[in-house]
């Protein structure tokens, strides 16, 4: 069994657990938890049951936990990008980096869809992705020696400004506003080593071009008061946050619905055999995107896919309470 | 709004609070929890998301703190006997013990039914009922002076043979088997109290007969010997446990398929207006007996039962995250 991605992808591995299918689990960020982790780990949620509060990226935790003991698969960082029918009905997966997962059931629970970095509107952008604009820090050690400008308010561009300020040659930190989304602390942080001339600070600015031969060489930034000003630059990171787009589920063949997929809610399969929604990314009649409404999806969909999984077997339904502590 | 009763009907009371309709609960029992806190309370249960593993008796004070804000009204020990529906087409429903509760919507989360004790199966016992004979202790005083029977093998008969055995004049525990369910602290105290002479206690022994004239005489006990033993009795009172009955249900014109309510899965509505099922009373196609859908179909109820209550309102959906700690 096959899961994209969570929190409901999480519980979806617990409820498939407790039938004794093991589950892989691919998400195109680097960690788990989607919106809660991404969007707003750090605030209180009140509606899950039994939780008068909990953080949301509490909550992921201990979602965590509860499924540890079924031990699934992570693929994490790669997008699925293509689902492939085989002949014996069973499905096989193809991720944007060429991780291939086969599986009897494939579940979708890709909430909005996949997290993708938010691109400043500039053109010609995308001609310099890979030669010398990103939107994702992998190996800083690439910066040594180079002149960076890094865009955006938040803790990723204050986190990346402080690291990158003991590696780069020249760090330019440009932010649109004059106060930070960030901590407090990482916020104080750059203002001192913009003080002690360990890195530019442009506030008020914003990115609107990008100049450069085969590869980045330049940006230009303009200011409150109109005035425009010329970077040199080996690499500009635009961290202006996550947002979700549907992406490739586009492309397998499932009916789409205003960005969700219809689902029939006895089980939450789609009109394409083996595969199912659940979560955020589904939709039926009455459908509400709410957190403890897609755990009632993980629950009744696991009972259902069995079949596939397990062809020989008669399914049982079993209390936890009566059946002990779960493992596979 | 009115409901009965949990742990559903507890979370029941949460999404209407989010909505800003107030609740007023029912139940027969004078506790609130259903079968968590009636049949397995100190189990551990471990399908509950984000909770790897929680005492059943935990979730229930957990689902109490979860809705404290939204002050519920309870009504505890008192059974729903019928609905009435008036011409504006809201509801009154009453109890056995003649309470009167009107309301815009009734939300029936009424689990497997009415909690009642089980009796023992002898000719004529209901004869007796109210008479001396009877299921539950309400006021211990009227045992002064008196010859009690107690039954049973568990907490209850255990802990009353011990507060009585200071009250009545002479007190029996009458036990089919020879080892005891209860609590062995309990248990052991039964067993120095029979040694002391402040109690007989009779084991691997069935009541098998009542006698008496208006009221209660004496019971029968058929031993394991098949030896037959008259004891002289004011009072029985068999404690051998609640077991659920569907009970007043039927008689509130709605359908029934085999002991469950059959409802519209996108909002858990019966086919009568106003009236909602929600948890292990209801049914659908693919309906799962577990806490967590009951969760789920409390939320889709209160989006839905919205309407009724606030009928010049428009439904606004918003997260619990945005809007900020719960209230009323
Ligand atoms: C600000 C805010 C507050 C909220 N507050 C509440 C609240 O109080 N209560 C509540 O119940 N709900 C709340 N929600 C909604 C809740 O977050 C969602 O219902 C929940 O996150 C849905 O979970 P999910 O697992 O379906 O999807 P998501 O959390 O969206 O996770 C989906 C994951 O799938 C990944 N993915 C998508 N497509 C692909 C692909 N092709 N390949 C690989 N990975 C992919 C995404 O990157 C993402 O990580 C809130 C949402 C927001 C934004
Ligand atoms: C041994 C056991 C183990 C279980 N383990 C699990 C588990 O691990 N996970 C899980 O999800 N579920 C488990 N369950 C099932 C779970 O307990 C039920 O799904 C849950 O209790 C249903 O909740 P409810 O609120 O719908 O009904 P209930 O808990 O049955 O509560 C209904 C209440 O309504 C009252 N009532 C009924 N009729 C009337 C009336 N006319 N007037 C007044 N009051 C009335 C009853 O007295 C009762 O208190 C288990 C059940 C048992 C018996």
């Amino acid at each position: 069994m096959h899961y994209r991605c969570r929190p409901v992808g999480l519980f979806a591995v617990f409820e498939a657990g407790l039938l004794k299918m093991r589950c892989h689990v691919v998400d195109v960020l680097q960690q788990v938890g989607g919106q809660l982790a991404e969007v707003y780990p750090s605030k209180p949620i009140y509606d899950i049951p039994g939780y008068p509060e909990i953080q949301a990226r509490q909550l992921i935790e201990r979602l965590m936990e509860q499924i540890a003991s079924f031990r699934p698969g992570y693929t994490l960082g790669e997008r699925v990008e293509s689902v492939e029918r085989q002949t014996d009905g069973s499905l096989v997966i193809a991720t944007n980096d060429g991780t291939q997962i086969a599986c009897k059931v494939l579940v979708i629970a890709a909430g909005l869809g996949c997290f993708e970095p938010r691109k400043p509107n500039i053109d010609d952008l995308s001609k310099y992705e890979g030669h010398g604009v990103s939107y994702m820090i992998k190996d800083h050690n690439v910066f040594e020696n180079k002149k960076v400008v890094l865009a955006g308010g938040g803790d990723a561009a204050l986190d990346w400004a402080i690291l990158l300020a003991d590696i780069a040659q020249k760090i330019t930190l440009v932010h649109r506003g004059n106060t930070f989304r960030g901590s407090p602390d990482s916020a104080q942080k750059v203002v001192d080593l913009a003080k002690q001339g360990k890195m530019d600070l442009i506030l008020e600015s914003n990115l609107i071009a990008v100049n450069g031969q085969e590869s980045l060489e330049s940006v230009l930034l303009e200011g409150r008061d109109k005035s425009i000003t010329e970077l040199q630059a080996d690499y500009l990171i635009p961290l202006f946050g996550l947002s979700p787009h549907l992406g490739p589920i586009t492309n397998w063949q499932l009916s789409i619905d205003k960005s969700a997929i219809p689902v029939n809610p006895v089980d939450y399969s789609t009109d394409s055999e083996r595969i199912y929604a659940i979560g955020d990314i589904n939709t039926y009649p009455g459908k509400l995107n709410l957190i403890l409404c897609g755990f009632h999806e993980a629950a009744l969909m696991a009972q259902s896919a069995f079949k596939y999984v397990f062809p020989d077997q008669k399914l049982s339904f079993k209390y936890t309470t009566v059946y002990g502590k779960p493992t596979i």
